[in-house]
């Protein structure tokens, strides 16, 4: 087995990853416009045609020639001969002349010859004759064909998430499919002889297994589709049997529990069985997260997280999830950060980047402040489920002051106010 | 038909709508662990077992009673007798009795007798004596049973989001299913003679459907399931016969056009003769989105939404999503608001509430300004998907000035810093 002599930094972790394994999209899959919500587009959208696609009236009333009104007041009114009427969705077939108005109502096409429209509050109508009691300039009560979106205006771009605005703007270019990313698939699964499956009677000794399941919605969360493995024990010939096969039909594989340093943490080894260059980062100098141990086989990368449920997931958001989003084709996204002052005097782990889970409160005068809760656990998972996000102490920092500013990362998005 | 004679404030339009029809969940189902991502707790959860369910090691070691090992150091180890190993997963068999030691690895349960553990790093093996060369206190390295969650603690309330953390707390307490809320399913229709479905060739005079399509992927960013139903021309026959079938086979309804004031805006009149209470708002004063119009029929809500797809997506913001969000059994969310500096003098629609488009960008001090984007044409989708979220006005304010400080409701979560 490779050997592996000091802890590589967050940093130095990251960039070796990044040297072996650029993330990018798995491929593109055209689908159908209803489909397309939180999906990425995979193409660049230029207008094919202009929105509107003619010029339409903005009121009900009647397509005039503005000059035809000028100087017509309330005591003075215009008068105009009516000829003809468009509806909504009908082709305009009579063209308004000198001295004629044609009926109109909101969202139908200007005819030909009209280039106003007098809303209808402003008019009388005496049999054949229309009075206009007010007079229009060029262009009023009209929108102009493209002053929405022009003809070959680029609209939305590759990468884009989309959500019911960007499929608003596909849908009025008429496009009824898309062509987006193909979803990335991450298998996740967990070992343990101590790690039994939830719905399970629990034998003596045991415990139920948290990462698989946690994982898997973290994957999901991340834009990913999760493969769920299950459970599996500490053993070489059936960790590389189920590696194997999770490395056919998934293009991630995360797996937790047996890479700390004990005799039966076989991981390692068996990453190392699979293929070239196999693992490529064994342990990282993070609290919690210290054992993590990354692999690239068959150009797919394979992560090793801590069996303890915190660490895991807080591995997961910093490491992994980065890595899925970009999978995505979506746009880096960095995490949600708020800031807040810090409840309690923190000291990191020595020479260890160190992440403080924290609970989000008011204090005096408002202000957000970031209480940490109890780590001493790092295994515990009520801690995790309690925490607003997390607190990072770098490397060389001694500790954190109480009331000292901190940039929180948020877990998920706070409710009301950022 | 019932006679509005004036428009409802927003809140007034709330109050009535809140009269009439109190939002709940709609029903309960049980799903397995792996589904529940994103879905919403339906029941209160308590701890039915002790998390962890023994004490456990978090170290490789030797289990010992701690009084044993007092005053051992580097010069003076104490001296105790090896009977026997645990290992994770596995009941324990051997006990400690005083001056005796069981090997024991990370994870696994606390012999009997035993109540510390000593670091392997801290002992040396003599055949079957083990040579202890620091002194351990009572409980250290030891995870307590329930350290993590307590035997009938309270842990996760009805009513959350379930995610990755939520879940993993499932998990550990074996849960294979949980009760979550069913989903609300949301009818949405776009009526109209001039609007054609995307995918078809456009006739003239005739424009794309937006609305049904972004309405939809607003339904489901709200946590609705929709219904597409198409397109559908202003005719009360065909309006009755959809909306009848939407009602059966939906939650809630949503259509946009022909609600403002022409002559073939059938659908206050068609809503009217569905059911009773019928119309129950009937025009709002707010910009966009006066001519909103909500009915409640057979005990379900219709919202007839304008047809400019600007006007349908803010309305929903305002008032349909709340209605989802609480349909879906979460607890209601605000929107997420920051602060930022109005970029230029804006001013309201003159007795209306107005809600103002703005693009959040860094101005000077890299503080946040929200620039007006055009809202002149409320039909323009670009316009929607170009802003970052809106401002609102009250009704009674004259104006907003340059550099006021103003809150910027979001219409998604900010990339990185909030």
């Amino acid at each position: 087995m490779k050997m592996f002599r000091k802890l590589l930094t967050l940093d130095e972790a990251q960039r070796v990853i990044h040297q072996h394994f650029k993330p990018k999209p798995l491929g593109v899959e055209e689908i159908t416009l209803l489909e397309t919500c939180n999906r990425v587009l995979a193409q660049d959208i230029t207008a094919t045609l202009d929105i509107p696609p003619f010029n339409r009236s903005t009121v009900d009333g009647y397509a005039v020639r503005a000059e035809d009104t000028f100087g017509a007041d309330e005591n003075k009114p215009t008068k105009l001969k009516l000829c003809g009427k468009v509806n909504v969705g009908e082709p305009t077939k009579t063209a308004v002349a000198h001295g004629t108005a044609v009926e109109i109502v909101t969202g139908a096409p200007i005819p030909e010859g009209a280039d106003a429209v007098v809303m209808i509050e402003h008019t009388e109508r005496k049999e054949n004759d229309l009075h206009v009691y007010s007079a229009v300039a060029k262009d009023e009560n009209i929108m102009k064909a493209g002053a929405d979106i022009k003809k070959d205006e680029k609209t939305l771009k590759k990468g884009q998430l989309l959500g019911s605005r960007e499929i608003g703007v596909l849908a009025a270019l008429g496009m009824a499919k898309a062509d987006v990313y193909a979803i990335p698939r991450v298998a996740a699964l967990s070992t343990g002889a101590e790690v039994t499956e939830p719905g399970r009677r629990l034998p003596p000794g045991k415990i139920y297994d948290i990462n698989a399941y946690s994982l898997s919605a973290a994957v999901r969360e991340s834009g990913g589709k999760p493969a769920y493995l299950g459970v599996f024990p500490d053993d070489m010939a059936e960790l590389q049997k189920v590696l194997k096969q999770a490395l056919t039909v998934a293009d991630m594989v995360i797996t937790s529990g047996g890479v700390s340093v004990g005799p039966k943490d076989v991981m390692p080894q068996t990453l190392d069985s699979l293929g070239k260059p196999g693992v490529i980062v064994c342990g990282i100098a993070i609290k919690p997260g210290k054992p993590t141990t990354v692999a690239l086989i068959n150009e797919k990368l394979v992560f090793s997280l801590p069996g303890h449920p915190t660490s895991a997931l807080l591995v997961f958001h910093m490491l992994v999830r980065p890595i899925i989003e970009r999978m995505t084709g979506k746009k880096a996204e960095k995490n949600l950060k708020v800031k807040a002052f810090m409840g309690m005097r923190t000291f990191p782990a020595k020479g260890r980047r160190t992440f403080i889970m924290v609970r989000l409160k008011r204090g005096k005068s408002n202000r957000l402040v970031a209480e940490p809760v109890p780590t001493g656990l790092s295994g515990a998972i009520m801690t995790l489920a309690k925490a607003d996000g997390f607190v990072e102490i770098p490397e060389n920092q001694q500790f954190v002051d109480t009331d000292e500013e901190v940039a929180v990362q948020l877990f998920k998005n706070l409710e009301g106010e950022a």
